[in-house]
């Protein structure tokens, strides 16, 4: 697909039930699962080259993007945005590792954790990543290791730029008091300090949360940063060359849904901080979700169907808290849309009716959807859940232990195997003492 | 240690600083870590085998204790009751996979899935583990398995004793409309026809939740259930030999928690159900947390403490969502109290001041605790996380890719490696495409 043929707002654009049937009976005319398989992943990587087209896009030609590892960490994955020109951002030095295992040039590889280790530090330096720091102490370990390492890795500070919360307060990091970075307002003058006396401190990075936050606070907080930008710039004489303005760009997760496309984003963004336009800073983006989430289905077949005693339906299905664990803790923040498919994989026909979606752990709460309206499901039909795509597998919890099922890679009607599923000697091992 | 050393409140016991000091000590001098870990979980083994004691003394001597692998799946720990005698309880097949790996005998190993497949059935039937079958979809599926494979596994059913929450709704399973077992009211009829019809059927099953239930609503549970066994027997007219009273026995979690001790929940129960103690059905339990979580401690380095603007102190440590995923997700519900220590492993006689405590995950709520007052902290220094035993490690979610670290077993001033920490290349492992 021609970067001209994507239209504005195909970044909202969600895997429609035609094309998850596609999908679905796709995959159960191949032999690549298990004829008893009773849940797998779909990764859409022919969606996911979409969307990156599209950020590189909307995004001045000059624009370093990477790709939250932490919102999908498969590494057949990761190569993919590779191989369209992303770098790749770790939320951890483990992540680090992912993104080099990935084949990312370690430039674009950027180390955001907030508990970085003197160690830590040491290997990103070696490694000549690029790093964001989270505070003054970490700058001070910075400084040190960059003195034994003698590394030329680009390293940014990371600002708070105190713009309050988004809708979901558990994942905005901009609002005062969060535990990211730097204080804009209270810590103004050392953050400018810092930067006079630390020659090789050249980027400066913000990011707000991730979904819940809006296009109002996303570019408010980016024009802050912005003009803080600035001052540094002429306070200490000498430019700051990366201005990273990190993810969050929410992802649409129900029919109502609306979210901005990147166009929109980087429109407003020329409005509100024109400065970040003018070619003296280069931008670098990190999204995860808003690239990702869309590109996601989880398909489980329906193990029982029953009618409680109190009147409302049950299905039990294979994925619970452990693959969807926000929706099961956090229910009235993260919610997900679903398609019902025949054994066979054609859609269902049938009528709408309140279901209540249950996962297979072991407590009550394991709840995935309560009493929404689906068409009626029988035992042995196929649920997908939609826009399963980002923090979904990267989050997988073993409570209960069961094995992650296998994720396939689709594109244009090809299937690849992503990561196989576990097996039960996986988590044997998993949970054995380990090799030395 | 001998069973009649055991006092009856022992269970309540934690383990208190002094204690954690030493084993931090005994750690920190030994080198079974390398000098930089900054993060290690301990099991206190020699307390996991009092607890063990304390329960097989509490309970006739006929009861076939079983021990909940998914409040702690490590093999080891696992082991460890094995050897006391106690079965395995297993809420997954893969579960099942890690209590044979343990050493357990089939027999004495308890399959509790309410997902089971036809092939897990199947698998349980033809290992000759002990199944609690969850519904009547189940039932059919297992009799056909029985015919099948000819098996002459113990096989029970789940009452859901509907006796309505505990404090806790997430996991307290025996309300009307739970998605666990059978409807003591509304099914009652056709519970007392399954016994009539599958003469295999020789347990009873029952379970009220995890945590937040007291004693009242357990012995509750337990004794309409036992009137219920005794309408079956009398209707159908053969005994019900297992009667599985399952888990749920609260742990202390704070200073003002008193939990029940085993030896007053059996008290209760010889009132409230003494049809139990008449020797015509053996008692089986399923304990988890009251036997494993006051056994555990999570030791972190304090990464970084900064004073936040907004003039409270923030100390970010290496443990969050990853492992701490109800406190951080509920924590509303679930709370843990911590020690302090200086870097040489020494209890801190800082005086007590107001600190939140951060975990290393990159969103906003990965919060362990807000505010609380614990003795000044500094960098460098350790925080013991108190009562980590149960449901923490088992449950680690792998949300930004961190390790696992290593955990000890600790045993009478000896160290054991339970299981080695993780590896960057682990992890890179676990999210490549898998072996065939
Ligand atoms: C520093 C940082 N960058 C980027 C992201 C990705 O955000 P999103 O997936 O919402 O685009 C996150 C997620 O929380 C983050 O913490
Ligand atoms: C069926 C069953 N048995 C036993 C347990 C163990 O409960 P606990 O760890 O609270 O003793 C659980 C936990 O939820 C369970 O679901």
């Amino acid at each position: 697909m021609s970067l001209d043929a994507i239209t504005a707002d195909s970044v909202s654009e969600r895997i429609d039930q035609a094309r998850a049937e596609w999908i679905l009976r796709t995959v159960l005319e191949s032999n690549l699962l298990p004829d008893h398989a009773s849940s797998f992943l779909v990764h859409d990587l022919e969606r996911m080259k979409q969307r990156l087209g599209e950020f590189k896009h909307a995004f001045p030609p000059s624009t370093r993007h990477s790709l939250a590892i932490k919102a999908n960490p498969l590494v057949e994955v990761l190569k993919v945005a590779v191989g369209e020109g992303f770098g790749l951002e770790a939320a951890s030095i483990e992540e680090v590792e992912l993104a080099i295992a990935a084949g990312c040039p370690h430039d674009r590889i950027v180390f955001d954790s907030p508990a970085k280790t003197v160690r830590e530090i040491e290997r990103g330096l070696r490694c000549g990543v690029i790093i964001n720091v989270d505070n003054f102490i970490e700058l001070s370990r910075v400084d040190e290791a960059i003195r034994m390492t003698g590394s030329n890795s680009a390293i940014g500070l990371r600002i708070n730029p105190e713009v309050g919360s988004g809708s979901i307060a558990h994942t905005s990091v901009g609002s005062v008091g969060s535990k990211f970075g730097l204080s804009i307002s209270e810590q103004r003058d050392q953050i400018i300090q810092a930067y006079a006396t630390h020659p090789w401190l050249i980027g400066i990075h913000t990011h707000v949360g991730s979904q819940g936050c809006g296009l109002t606070l996303l570019c408010e907080a980016v024009s802050k940063v912005d003009r803080l930008r600035r001052d540094i710039e002429s306070e200490v004489g000498r430019p700051i060359s990366i201005f990273n303005i990190g993810g969050g760009l929410p992802a649409a997760y129900l029919a109502r849904d609306n979210p901005p496309t990147p166009a929109e984003y980087v429109d407003q963004l020329r409005q509100s901080a024109p400065g970040l336009f003018q070619g003296d800073t280069t931008l670098m983006t990190e999204f995860g979700r808003s690239i990702q989430a869309n590109c996601g289905l989880a398909f489980s077949r329906v193990e029982t169907v029953r009618q409680l005693p109190n009147s409302h339906k049950l299905a039990v299905i294979h994925f619970g808290a452990d693959f969807l664990l926000r929706p099961v803790y956090r229910g009235e923040d993260w919610k997900h849309e679903f398609f019902v498919f025949d054994r066979q994989g054609r859609s269902s026909s049938g009528h709408e009716e309140p279901v209540t979606i249950a996962g297979p752990l072991c407590f009550s709460g394991d709840i995935v959807a309560n009493q929404i309206s689906i068409p009626s499901v029988k035992e042995n039909d196929w649920i997908a859940i939609r826009d399963c795509g980002a923090y979904t597998l990267s989050m997988w919890s073993r409570h209960c232990n069961r094995a992650i099922p296998a994720v396939l890679g689709f594109d244009q009607g090809r299937l690849s195997m992503l990561r196989h599923s576990e097996t039960a000697a996986d988590i044997v091992q998993l949970w054995s003492s380990g090799s030395d």
